[in-house]
């Protein structure tokens, strides 16, 4: 670095004298103590101890910010259903006064619900409604989300769902991958038409496609979603436009959802708490992540744990997410889930650092982010902690202390 | 009200427009749709639907604020130990990476590690350290805190920490209730000597009682903490100055507790997983409240349940509170710690609302609020939900938009 000439500053920004936790490397934090870290047009360019800058920090960077505290990736939430109208508190309030699942659907719960109201709202009220939800998960130390349709399940809504994601995106200049769900669930006015319904579902791809509104595809694979044969043929759609597939996968029971996933080499199976064995091999040979999502175990007090040790023998990727969504899982903190997964699921809290962030991003096929590293995105969060398993440690509080998205402040 | 002589006007302030859970009533939230909520001198002086209200509200009050969404009496945060140095994150993360307590405790760890750094830690570094916990827990809605002494263990340490907080409720503006935990665990110094050890924290209570910093007396009874005989001699003490008496009683295992606090005519009993049937019937003789601590329960992943129905059929208030502690409860927010008793203990989203104001305001012996009701104190958070239910169900996020003590915006 110091045979570069030297006209000006070389960083935009420089942060002085916290800890980083790079995650680069296999195991630990990837510690590096009185750090600088260092970025220019959004990419980081130095990522190391303040010791090896090549010159004075002022004359190097436009900013300089001394710090203490920890900085780590940004966070990535790879599987939210956060575009949706309405919320579901009664029916969860419902449920806690000893409703039954019928009595609730009868009252015009669950599912339906949502997409009821969804479908009501305009793009600019769907907008609204779902904008703090994204902010929350911002505000505890997300830069990047995904976020799925399928609460539209129409090609009309499943596009102003996916509209709407991106518009989440572009308001708050984070970066947003959408995901095509239409697969969700099956709409009222397909009722006992599940085949009929996913072949409109393949249809309305390619044109949802055409409009840049799809980065992936994903179904609900499951006995009250659809079977592994109707997923088959979504993802046989999707392998048509080229697009990645995911799966919500082997949640309630064992479908091989998972394997079928990873067959079509896909970037994730998702919940996973019912593989089996031999479909966690089928992942590892594909490379597919397994993402856990311990805020819908948490909420349903689910007792069957994913196979996380299996996971880890055989080099399966473990990824964490908030799920965020009103039926499930009203998770508006990725941190909180990491938290849930250290608590259920025994994760090890960098278990859960890399699954929020370097796994995470694997699971969105993104490969520009998810540790610190020269050359990665400028994507970071600079956290008012002592050590980094507090970040998995305390259930609430603000732990954030400055995020940053593509090397700016937000 | 209409026969008041008018002359300026008559309340500080008047919110109108929001929904109020006034808890007033026993049963439902209370509500009252498109109210009125006005104070002066810090007190509730109109509770009711706006069009009661005996005039203009621009001539009744000095500020007036239009709203919507719900306003909810203070939370009540009626058992935490917030008030400590350190924290313990690398023992949360030691334990999942598979470490025994053994190995925890050679390593420096447990509640010794707490006691040590609070030992260590001056009034000003001890305030320092504490005042984010309690920021956090009023950021989510409390006005209202109960904190503990207990990581002292000698007399100039447990008074520094219930000096420290009294502090903490005058740098916040919010009422903090102190309680004197020295019999929470035997100090080094005192080790096979637990009898002498109570004689000493009963000698030390009547001089911290003389300098005002004692509101309350509390043990922990358990077969790991100290047995029913040294906590009846900590009660005498306490009941010798006029003292109310709290327990940390039958947690992890049945020795009685509740019932003794109770026969103390104890203001409550907390934890209460072991909790007896007849200690039940004694609780409700004496109207000893039932403080529910689910987040210990979560982060312990403990597994049985308190006695809740018999609570509920012998009509044993139930409050919920965070146990804010670094050791077993790193929990910042008392909404999370509603939501965790809805999720782990099944508490209906009210009866968890009843038990962070009302029923908690009673397990500290306040009987000047926890309700919306005129002569109440003016603590209350307008929260932007469209239904209470929802600062039950949503995990994480910012629902707090106002929050009130004593009239005052914080
Ligand atoms: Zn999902
Ligand atoms: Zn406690």
């Amino acid at each position: 670095m110091s045979n570069v000439p030297f006209d000006g500053p070389i960083f935009d920004g420089l942060i002085l004298g916290a800890h980083l936790a790079t995650l680069d490397g296999a195991n630990g934090y990837g510690e590096i103590a009185d750090a600088a870290l260092g970025w220019r047009d959004g990419v980081l360019t130095f990522v190391g101890p303040r010791s090896q800058l090549p010159g004075a920090p002022d004359a190097l960077a436009r900013e300089v910010i001394e710090a203490d505290g920890w900085i780590t990736p940004g966070l990535v939430d790879c599987h939210t259903h956060l575009v949706f109208a309405g919320e579901r508190a009664r029916e969860f309030e419902m449920r806690l006064q000893g409703a039954s699942y019928e009595a609730i659907a009868r009252a015009g719960g669950g599912i339906v619900s949502t997409v009821r109201a969804t479908r009501e709202a305009d793009e600019a009220e769907l907008l609204r409604q779902s904008l703090p939800r994204a902010r929350a998960l911002l505000a505890d130390g997300a830069t990047t989300l995904e976020i799925k349709s399928g609460y539209g399940l129409d090609f009309a809504n499943e596009r102003k769902m996916l509209r709407v994601a991106r518009q989440v995106g572009e308001a708050l200049g984070i970066t947003v991958r959408t995901t095509y769900l239409g697969a969700h669930a099956l709409p009222p006015e397909f009722k006992d038409r599940a085949e009929d319904y996913i072949t409109a579902v393949c249809e309305w791809l390619p044109r949802l496609h055409a409009e840049g509104l799809v980065d992936a595809v994903d179904a609900f694979c499951e006995g009250i979603g659809f079977s592994p044969a109707q997923t088959r043929r979504v993802f046989d759609a999707a392998r048509a436009l080229g697009l990645p597939v995911k799966l919500h996968a082997d949640q309630l029971s064992d479908l091989g959802g998972a394997a079928l996933a990873a067959e079509f080499d896909g970037l994730s199976a998702d919940h996973v708490e019912y593989t089996s064995l031999d479909s966690v091999r089928t992942m590892a040979a594909h490379g597919t992540v397994a993402v856990l999502l311990p805020g819908a175990f948490h909420v349903l007090r689910e007792t069957k744990l994913p196979p996380l040790q299996a996971f880890r023998d055989n080099g399966v990727a473990m990824a964490v997410a908030t799920d965020c969504n009103p039926g499930t899982s009203p998770l508006l903190s990725l941190r909180q889930a990491m938290q849930l997964a250290c608590t259920h699921f025994r994760l090890t809290p960098e278990e859960a650092l890399r699954g929020a962030t370097q796994h995470a991003s694997r699971a969105l096929g993104l490969h520009d982010r998810g540790v610190l590293r020269v050359g990665m995105r400028a994507d970071f969060v600079h956290w008012n902690v002592g050590h980094p398993a507090e970040l998995c440690y305390w259930l609430g509080g603000q732990l954030a202390h400055g995020i940053y998205a593509g090397g700016r402040r937000l």
